[in-house]
């Protein structure tokens, strides 16, 4: 992991732009036509005459279409500026970059949280459940608005890396090359679990009252210990140790009474309360919800079907102690496609930050996907 | 794992016993005088003449006194039925087996949930905290009397398994030989980690009532939460998948809204709401704090140190699959004791039953156990 830049070598001062889609409705995987559909994007970097030069990122359960350089009123850049810029990997000097964010969570795009016209409030649980599918049809139906054919990448990790997958299997015409980061091509039963105990801390909470909260504070302790939940998942155990160990926090010995002793009960107690405030708790459900249905080879036959027409060269990048998305899960990603005939690359990168690892060790990925990005714009078969 | 017997071959009826013991009170380790104490406990088999054919086993975190044979009122019989009984591990032809609830826990010994007898309410949170050191000197409390200067061996899994080395610590002139199972010499910063989420789902549910909720239902929503945190740790990502996968539960098709889809939600659902019909919500906060306390190396100068008084010999077994208490710590655990100049075999069981494996895979214990009880009884450096 490399040390915080000192200087600041980004893009800059960015804003959120939001546009209307769907106007007839948005069919969502469950059947159910909504809409139309607001759509909370940025982009960096300028769009080519070709129209051919445009990547997308997707981001993980609690980002935004926010992924790079700094919105005048926060502390802290985009969720992927570290890989987002000029000169970096993907270069916004020769990239359009396009990122935005997911139906059903709550940094602009249609959600629970959204107001309905109808009524002038929030629209709580009637609010269409999602899929990555829906999140990924949203997105072609942004990508389509902005005039862009053909995607010369799309990139993500966690649930990004879920819709990326999503994208070469359900639009392989769009899809030039595609970056799946600790990920997994379906939701396991350990991974349903984690998520359904995280809500089942939500809906115990009185005050989520059925999603109809939007009056009142919420659910401020249930989303809390929810994401405390997630939290454990997205480090590793050698991760914790290191990090905190068995240090006490604020006292030398025990208090002997339910206080706080150490320093890893404070850390979790402060990423839980601070999610609250930045969070829905409707849309943490609705998104952990989205993952838990997540199932790529559903609708085929096996796996390999699945990737039958995915023809783009995949990068599948995976972190040796990541426990949440494990590297057998990614790896057996880069298997299914080269069994499909396609073009994998599997890179497993040892690192002791567990989940995590997929935004904190940029370095050693800038350089595979800076790489891999060269190398998917090369014409194949050229022997000139 | 073995079959489910057919028929059963084991005490038959047993029952509780309790006795008050510490008249004067009982030193807790946080400095708190307060008792008596009264403890339950059962007794399995027959203490012969020389009184050295005594075994303790130690429950972990939800268990009891009632760790063998069936009472009159109840579907199942006690934890370890598996291995003690006439003929089986801790076989009650030839051991007399002794089993106690821990102080702190709910099953007869005194808790939280315990009367003041000056109130006539229980204690709720004005019931000392306690730790495994006070669980152990209790214990000890209880082998002094009825009688037993010097223990066979003291066995236990889990929470049960760090009461096995603080008693080879603590009391090495009363433990002739340890069975520490699936278990560690101090709590990690992700087991603390975990135990906190669930403490946190405890105290965030409005009806704990900062522990004082004996006259109503109590906190069921948030204890079942902070119990489903705690099965997902007990199983494995492979047994879960073996177990569950993503079969849905009662529909063909995703619900689409926020009911069980899965297997998976609805065992753990299940788990959860069982529980809270058998523990004590401010038990579960008391003994979850005592594993978080636990630190076995603490008051020497290292590890080794510690176990330099503890001359008996170690069986430590592990279980492949069990990443709560993984093989590297029960693997530590050995190497401490060795290098300490002592006896320790320890045995890693392969099993993708996760941490539940301590109480599932009996049959690959019973040998070891069985042969090293054996072993432990032989005099050593026999040359007749």
């Amino acid at each position: 992991m490399a040390d915080t830049k000192q200087e600041y070598d980004g893009l800059g001062l960015v804003e959120t732009q939001t546009v209307e889609l769907f106007q007839s409705g948005f069919e969502f995987e469950s059947g159910v036509r909504f809409g139309p559909i607001t759509v909370a994007y940025e982009t960096y970097g300028t769009l080519n005459e070709a129209r051919d030069n445009a990547i997308l990122v997707c981001h993980a359960l609690s980002g935004g279409a926010h992924a790079a350089g700094w919105h005048e009123d926060q502390r802290k850049p985009g969720w992927w500026d570290t890989m987002i810029g000029p000169g970096k990997s993907f270069d916004t000097n020769k990239y359009f970059v396009v990122s935005s964010s997911c139906i059903g969570s709550c940094y602009g795009t249609s959600g629970p949280a959204s107001i309905d016209p109808e009524t002038g409030k929030p629209y709580g649980l009637r609010f269409p459940m999602v899929t990555i599918r829906d999140m990924v049809e949203v997105q072609k139906g942004l990508v389509d608005f902005l005039g862009i054919k053909s995607l010369l990448c799309v990139a993500g990790g966690s649930m990004g890396g879920m819709q990326v997958l999503e994208w070469t299997v359900s639009h392989p015409e769009c899809v030039r090359s595609a970056i799946p980061i600790a990920t997994t091509w379906r939701h396991s039963a350990q991974q349903i679990a984690f998520n359904e105990v995280a809500r089942q801390a939500v809906i115990a909470d009185p005050a989520w009252n059925q999603g109809d909260y939007y009056d009142s504070e919420g659910p401020r302790l249930g989303l809390a210990v929810g994401r405390m939940v997630g939290h454990i998942t997205y480090l590793s155990d050698k991760g914790m140790e290191a990090k905190f160990g068995r240090r006490l926090r604020g006292k030398e010995k025990y208090g002997y009474d339910l206080s706080i002793d150490f320093e890893v009960e404070s850390y979790l107690k402060h990423q839980g309360s601070s999610f609250v405030d930045r969070f829905d708790a409707n849309s943490f459900l609705y998104v952990t919800k989205a993952l838990d249905y997540f199932d790529l080879g559903e609708r085929f036959e096996n796996m390999t079907d699945a990737f039958r027409n995915a023809k783009c060269p995949f990068l599948v990048i995976a972190f040796s102690s990541d426990w949440l998305y494990p590297p057998y899960q990614n790896k057996s990603i880069a298997e299914f496609v080269r069994r499909a005939g396609g073009d994998a690359t599997f890179c497993e990168i040892s690192s002791d930050y567990g989940h995590d690892a997929f935004l904190l060790e940029y370095e050693q990925q800038a350089s595979l996907i800076t790489a891999f990005l060269e190398r998917s714009q090369r014409p194949v078969h050229s022997h000139a």
